[in-house]
């Protein structure tokens, strides 16, 4: 007998005929022996239809954040009855848990809380008692008994936090794809889905692009070593497990190819290179609310440097005209931008220890004549800013060289 | 400055300009220099829709009464939440509380859940610091942090509870009609507003059929004292208040007529007259869950006795069926039924200590050539049952010859 956690999307319950399939699931894991909890999105569109209300009501001025949680909230607590009832139908006890009935206590931030404590008494208390625990994604409560809410990717985030804090033995995220690829398939024709991934990769994947698993889902997996199995809703096969690195025996060189074409690169050009400049230049920008993500900074013969980063493709105008505020004050010589640029990166634990993985995927992109504008790299990742135009050749050609030759 | 809790119901919060309208007549009565608390209803259709995919969920069999409160509350915490958005948006604090978060603590009878206590601490701080506390009517929570919902009329009860906990000054029920009437004005054209009218007449009158006010939020009221206040949405004219007895000045002898047609009646007859007739026969019908209104025993020179009583015109094919089966045991000689009725009844104070308004109510009927089936009085009403097809004109001639001529 295992403690399952299974967590299924918007898509997955977007009807009453899709909740009775996900009933069904559960049943059948149930019944096949296991404790299972299962956590649940909003119905597709109903997170939107809210939040379409709230801009209505505020004449398109921001919602007051506990407000808008208090409102947006409605939509899991929706899913979690509907699916206890549907799988009451089939003959199965349940019961459903809201964040605060679940005890997932976060701080007070309303719109994007952190998680502080799973009080897990109840859910295990239930569990015992031949229950499935139907719990509400996305949710949480402060120490004021206000909702929250967990942003982006927090559904995700909250079936991992309570498979870590019951000590699950998996949770199974449920998607509309089956796994995790060595690159996207639409692409990369001959990508292929990776049977099991470390956490570090996946991490690596996830922040460069791979949209299946949000950043921090995983890095909550990671640090309580909890597996996670991400597979389709719709078919039964298994798909992608992700574990810690120990546990992948077959460890490819590179498993995988990512492409993040939503940056803009910056570059402000010629400014002295004496100590500060960095701070000068990154701390207005911080405060602005813009995550610098590469920085690359090189330095000319003259005393003078280069400073080139990417941001958010949507923050680049406000980026950009910080760094010409900031550029000015440091007379730099000139300061540029580029929104057409694309972010390849190829990932994989094996880099560790093999060299010569950079300068193979450098000879890839030169022939086939791919200018790299910047490059950065980390241990099991090396990234390269390219031109935009020639992403999918990027990606098509390292995936061919890189992936399927390790493979 | 007062403490004035305000209830608006469905209709009122049907849309987001619905809405609008409500924060806008919160906002000037806090703007009056008055603390106010509001109770809303889910928005109009909410309700009715969330219900239906219930029923989808179940296939129309009966949903768990647990999850279909959790299911059903989400409409009344749409609605406070839009509506603290809308007070916002007019610079003022607002703050929503669910059921739970105000205290609202019931017992566990989902669906029915009966008001055990509330806290009033966190509405009182939020108050004393100028917020306006939107409240969510209907729903409370249980010991075990489970969701509960009131059951019909809830969101009166919800308001006048708070009121009454709050010791607020008045509880303001706005509504789609300016206020009580003498009768309906659709049938008598001469009927008028009452501006004041006591508890217990308020509590005949609604029980009799007058659809303005919940019984149970009533009852409520008069046990902690809270002055009512029934008024329009739509106007800011004074409505109705309903208020203890002593505090009634005009006192009228007959206050108003009501007519409630939603009954039919189930005659035994001819049954031995003995002890324990009456349980036999209304202990399987309370089983049922059938709830029995008049009942009028007569005795004929025989040694037999008739008994005939009313119940919901929704339960009366049931009630018929347990009767003839009690009948036959008691070796009743008839069971018969029937379901064209109509109860027509006059409520008044002043009928306490004034003689002769039965006979008078009589005596009208007679004239208009009215056939009386059943009679049953109290200290401030009398009712009869008459056939349906009459129960206008009952109304009208009553109306006439008794309310008009004691005003």
């Amino acid at each position: 007998m295992a403690l399952i956690v299974q967590k299924f999307g918007g898509t997955s319950v977007g009807d009453v005929d899709r909740i009775r399939n996900v009933a069904r699931r559960v049943v059948a894991c149930q019944e096949e022996g296991h404790q299972v909890v299962v956590c649940v999105s909003a119905m597709a569109g109903e997170t939107n239809s809210l939040d379409a209300l709230a801009r209505a009501i505020c004449d398109d001025a921001s919602p007051e954040p506990r407000e808008f949680d208090a409102l947006v909230s409605t939509g899991e607590q929706k899913t979690i009855a509907l699916l206890a009832m549907a799988i009451q139908q089939m003959g199965h006890p349940a019961r459903s848990f809201t964040g605060a009935q679940m005890g997932m206590e976060t701080d007070s931030s309303h719109t994007r809380a952190r998680i502080l404590s799973i009080d897990t008494d109840r859910l295990r208390s239930f569990l015992e008692r031949g229950f499935v625990c139907v719990i509400a994604g996305f949710q949480g409560v402060d120490a004021e008994g206000s909702i929250t809410t967990l942003g982006r990717g927090g559904s995700d985030t909250s079936a991992v936090a309570v498979a870590a804090a019951l000590g699950a033995d998996v949770c199974e995220i449920y998607t509309d794809v089956d796994g995790v690829y060595t690159a996207d398939p639409r692409v990369a024709e001959d990508a292929r889905k990776l049977s099991k991934i470390s956490f570090e990769e996946m991490l690596e994947l996830a922040s460069l692009g791979a949209k299946v698993l949000q950043t921090r889902s995983v890095k909550f997996a990671m640090r309580y070593g909890v597996p996670i199995h991400v597979r389709s809703s719709f078919v039964s096969d298994e798909g992608t497990w992700i574990v810690p690195e120990e546990d992948v025996m077959e460890r490819l060189v590179v498993s995988g190819v990512t492409c993040n074409a939503n940056e803009a690169k910056i570059r402000v050009g010629h400014v002295p290179d004496q100590p500060g400049i960095a701070a000068r230049l990154f701390t207005p920008l911080g405060e602005a609310g813009i995550v610098v993500d590469m920085i690359v900074q090189n330095f000319a013969s003259d005393g003078t440097t280069d400073m080139t980063f990417t941001v958010p493709r949507a923050d680049y105008r406000r980026a950009l005209e910080i760094a010409e505020r900031v550029g000015g004050e440091l007379n730099s010589a000139s300061v540029e931008g580029d929104d057409s640029i694309a972010k390849v990166s190829i990932v994989g634990l094996g880099m560790k220890d093999h060299a010569g993985v950079a300068t193979k995927m450098f000879d890839v992109l030169a022939r086939e004549n791919i200018n790299i504008q910047m490059i950065s790299t980390s241990e099991i990742k090396i990234s390269v800013v390219i031109d935009e135009a020639f992403a999918d050749g990027a990606v098509k050609a390292l995936h061919e060289a890189l992936v399927r030759e390790s493979a």
